[in-house]
């Protein structure tokens, strides 16, 4: 046989049950997407490896969780939560208490593969309601037990890592209820553990599920959307892939509940207003640290799926799609929903993943001059009313015909990605499996800025040998972009695997841009908050963390930079597992 | 001569130098608008008026100012900002003292009508730049001298107001320079004095004034634009009466600059991030409450006059036209920029304000069954692109096709509004002349809320013998929209009409609407903030004001509701002057 031509027996099949596998595993526990035999073979070209390298895991985890981490509250403080819980929402076994403390983030499941545990919290709780959070956040203020926040686990900040210990209430189980749908207004008032896929089926289905005249959607579907929940989407900021046009998440919600330690509040429910700073703003992107989002009031829009366009295009080059993309958002005319250019890498890669490569599509290209390393891959879809989306389509094509491009619209290769949109994160289990880490980090840069941090950040991950660094621009503005970076690399240790990461993070902060676009700060990227964002808007935090926290119970442990140890504020945390 | 056929004698000419008059007169002191006939018959049909109480005024406030108001600062003091500063950019006279102290508000100018001058700053200083005013917080930080600053002068809030005396700073003699302009990433960086008409004219003209390659607009057209600073628009959360597209302030803004009393900051300058919550977003409405502004950074638009389109319509009732002009806002179809609807009291007067009445469309409208105090008028202009204008109008009137409507796009009426928008206000004198108090309010709301705040208040407007109420909605959401109420009443006494301004305030908020759309708080509706807002909103005020100005000394003297004296806690503030 020759190279390449071998599949890999990527895992398939049942996890054993209690295993670190079943903890850090991305998604459905039965669901997979490998990557495929064009993937395959490029990586085994990249990392100069040989089909033999993927004939024996380096491990699959599967190991059983056998640690005992003991509860260190004490009985009184566990009684208490007991009677007011009752038995059934109090959890105590390791097992429960790891799988909620811990993300989706890659130092989540190296260290699970490390067989590491720690940083867990010392008992999840199911709050069934708002009064059940008031009476954990007054009693753990009263006893100094740190309280964490766990909605659909998907952080890939250790936003929900129980560094502190304590207790971590698990949103998911009771507080997932619609409490308010007005369709007047277009709102839906949802408990924070309402995860995004019930959510969207709800709305997609109001006139059955909602009584209601229209069919709506709420328009956010981050990567993550499956394991999701709506108090997650709010206070990391996260965003939608269909961002462009629907907005961030700050720009979805019209109103939050919280119950802090100083009291409950809910913020002003109107779509603007002048009445001093912005009170939603203020607790948008709280991540956990002033106090526990009970419910959001979301502003929703019509669900048209019959009115939905795709686009995409193939241009001969970075600056020409950056160019090209930059007018788009600056046209005014309407803007795309899923709007994503590839830089020449990822748009190689992209090619075999959404199985491009090897099409009549890619021979054309190819006589047509758009070389590898060169050509870049536009992808878009526009959403809104039929009128609106024929619009923006016409005068998308318009802009384009004054680049040299070649169009993939009718290969349809935004839809092959919409395909499997939420299911590239799958496959980070084979690639881990087989000792070659992925990971992802992005930023928030203006127009001007853009071409200098992702020069910068390459040149960095480049310098490494046999690493993959794709990027892509999504998430759009007349202003700027989100600039997203993906790495891949062979090596197995925590420490080589922060050492890449935490010196693209240096170079994005050098570079100018934003630390964070939509996968919030948590407690592994704050120790860059400070130099990014200044010492003034530190105060802000601190002062405003003080204000609401004074007993530094709401996810401590170094969240948005505000108490880090000394290991974190060096910028060596975990590097030493 | 039948009734109303007179012209009164409005007022024009040279007001006396030094006059009250010369401070209150609302916009350039060389240009009227005067009542129509039609709208001054009307005023005496409403009011009972005959012509004969428009032969002789109850006032002009000509009287020169002649108080001469102290100023409280040692002679150290005063010596400190001359050297600073200069001789030439200290004011100690009490007339300038009292024009920069004062703004545009009916209470401001019934004060000076009634030569009350009180609450006036020790000095007006122009600072030159940032340095200038870090010297000069940081020396009034020391020496607990209260800063105020001045820029438009157009608060309608008693913003400005110097209550507790100290230093004024007026940003518009040098403050107003072009800091930086980036064609790529469409913004301007300008200093907070930078007026209005003076920046949109530089964007327009962009090609010419700024070496660019397109025209470019800020989209920001409040109704004091011509006396509006781009500081006054940030600091109060400002909206231009074309929002519906381009959005409020809050949405132009990319970056700020403040010093204040713990130094100076800079907030982040990106479309969007997810570092925590929003730092812009924290300062912009802080009213000069924890610092100076002293720079900001607006996120242009293109201008495109040439593809503008305007339409206008009329419904046969209010409810007709609440339920299109929603429908219009949440079709997914893209927006109008300038969108409005008037409710039956204030399309009557419209109607004879922007020359409909007696017209052949007036004929029609009659014989067609649109019946006054019934019939409501909408106006609306699209901006953007040709492509994205034609869509939206075309739209439109498709909603519109649903409803009983009378279309007057061929009419104008929108050009008529559009031409005399930023001289509607200079009426205000004429009326007050001749003893007759004219005020606005508004609020926001949510559309299920809607017409609930609308009849609460008219009803208690209306309760009053003879009074007028108008409403309009503009700056519209798909989530609600600005309700605007203009009240005319015959009164001259301070204490009345405060009387009804604040139970007018009292309605609004006893009805559950946000305070203020875009008028601020400042120190006139301050005490309504907390009720409205929580107690924990206000809490977070007073941690952020105390963080930034320990020592009280920005915008001192009930600034959003933070620190009132009695009177303004207990809702009589200036009532006894």
């Amino acid at each position: 046989m020759t190279k390449g031509e071998v599949i890999p027996k990527w895992f398939e099949g049942n996890m054993p049950e209690g295993s670190y596998r079943s903890i850090f595993k991305w998604g459905d526990p039965d669901a997979y997407k490998h990557p495929n035999q064009r993937l395959y073979r490029h990586m085994l070209n990249v990392f100069e490896m040989e089909d033999e390298d993927f004939s024996e895991a380096v491990g699959f985890g599967f190991e059983e969780v056998r640690q005992e981490v003991p509860v260190r509250l004490t009985s009184k403080q566990v009684d208490f939560f007991v009677e007011l819980l009752g038995e059934e929402n109090v959890f105590s076994d390791t097992y429960t208490r790891v799988k909620r403390s811990y993300g989706k983030g890659m130092i989540d499941a190296l260290r699970l593969r490390h067989e590491i545990v720690e940083n867990v919290a010392d008992l999840v709780l199911a709050p069934r309601n708002r009064e059940d959070v008031e009476a954990i956040v007054a009693f753990c203020d009263e006893e100094q037990i740190p309280v964490y926040v766990f909605g659909g686990g998907s952080s890939v900040t250790r936003g929900t890592e129980a560094v502190k210990g304590g207790v971590t209430l698990d949103m998911g189980v009771h507080m997932k209820r619609v409490l308010d749908f007005n369709e007047k207004d277009q709102t839906i008032t949802v408990e924070a553990g309402m995860m995004g896929p019930e959510l969207e089926a709800l709305l997609n289905e109001a006139p059955s599920t909602l009584q209601a005249k229209r069919r709506y959607t709420c328009g956010h579907f981050p990567q993550s959307f499956e394991f999701s929940s709506v108090g997650g989407w709010v206070v990391t900021r996260g965003a939608g892939q269909n961002s462009t046009y629907y907005g961030k998440i700050e720009d979805l919600v019209l109103a939050q509940e919280y119950v802090t330690p100083i009291g409950t509040l809910q913020t002003g429910a109107y779509a603007r207003q002048a009445t001093g700073p912005d009170y939603n703003q203020i607790m948008i992107g709280s991540e956990g640290a002033f106090g526990v989002l009970t419910s959001v009031t979301l502003k929703l829009h019509r669900y048209l799926p019959e009115a939905k366009r795709y686009f995409a295009t193939m241009f001969a080059s970075w600056e020409d799609g950056l160019a090209a993309v930059r007018e788009i958002m600056q046209g005014e005319f309407g803007v795309p929903s899923v709007f994503r250019l590839s830089d020449a890498e990822e748009t190689d890669v992209g090619m075999k993943l959404y199985g491009i490569e090897g099409t009549p599509a890619d021979t054309i290209l190819k006589a047509l001059g758009f070389e590898p390393m060169k050509k870049c891959l536009m992808l878009g879809m526009v959403d809104g009313d039929k009128a609106y989306t024929k619009t923006v389509m016409r005068r998308v094509k318009k802009v384009l015909r004054k680049y040299k491009t070649f169009d993939l619209t009718p290969f349809k290769a935004t839809q092959r990605w919409e395909h499997g949109r939420f299911l590239d994160p799958y496959m980070r289990e084979d690639l881990n499996d087989y000792g070659l880490l992925i990971d992802t980090l992005e930023c928030s840069v203006r127009w001007d800025q853009l071409e200098e941090v992702h020069e910068q950040v390459r040149a960095f991950v480049k310098n490494r040998p046999k690493t993959v660094c794709m990027t892509h621009l999504s998430h759009l503005y007349p202003q700027g972009a989100n600039l997203y970076f993906i790495f891949i690399a062979k090596m197995n240790e925590i420490e080589e695997y922060l050492d890449l990461q935490y010196g693209i993070l240096e170079h994005i902060k050098e570079s100018g841009a934003a630390m964070s676009h939509h996968h919030g700060v948590g407690k592994q990227t704050s120790p860059w908050l400070e130099e990014m964002a200044g010492s003034a808007y530190m105060g802000i935090l601190r002062t405003l963390k003080d204000h609401f926290d004074p007993h530094n119970i709401m996810n401590p442990g170094g969240t948005l930079g505000l108490d880090m140890n000394e290991a974190q504020a060096n910028k060596v945390w975990s590097k030493d597992l």
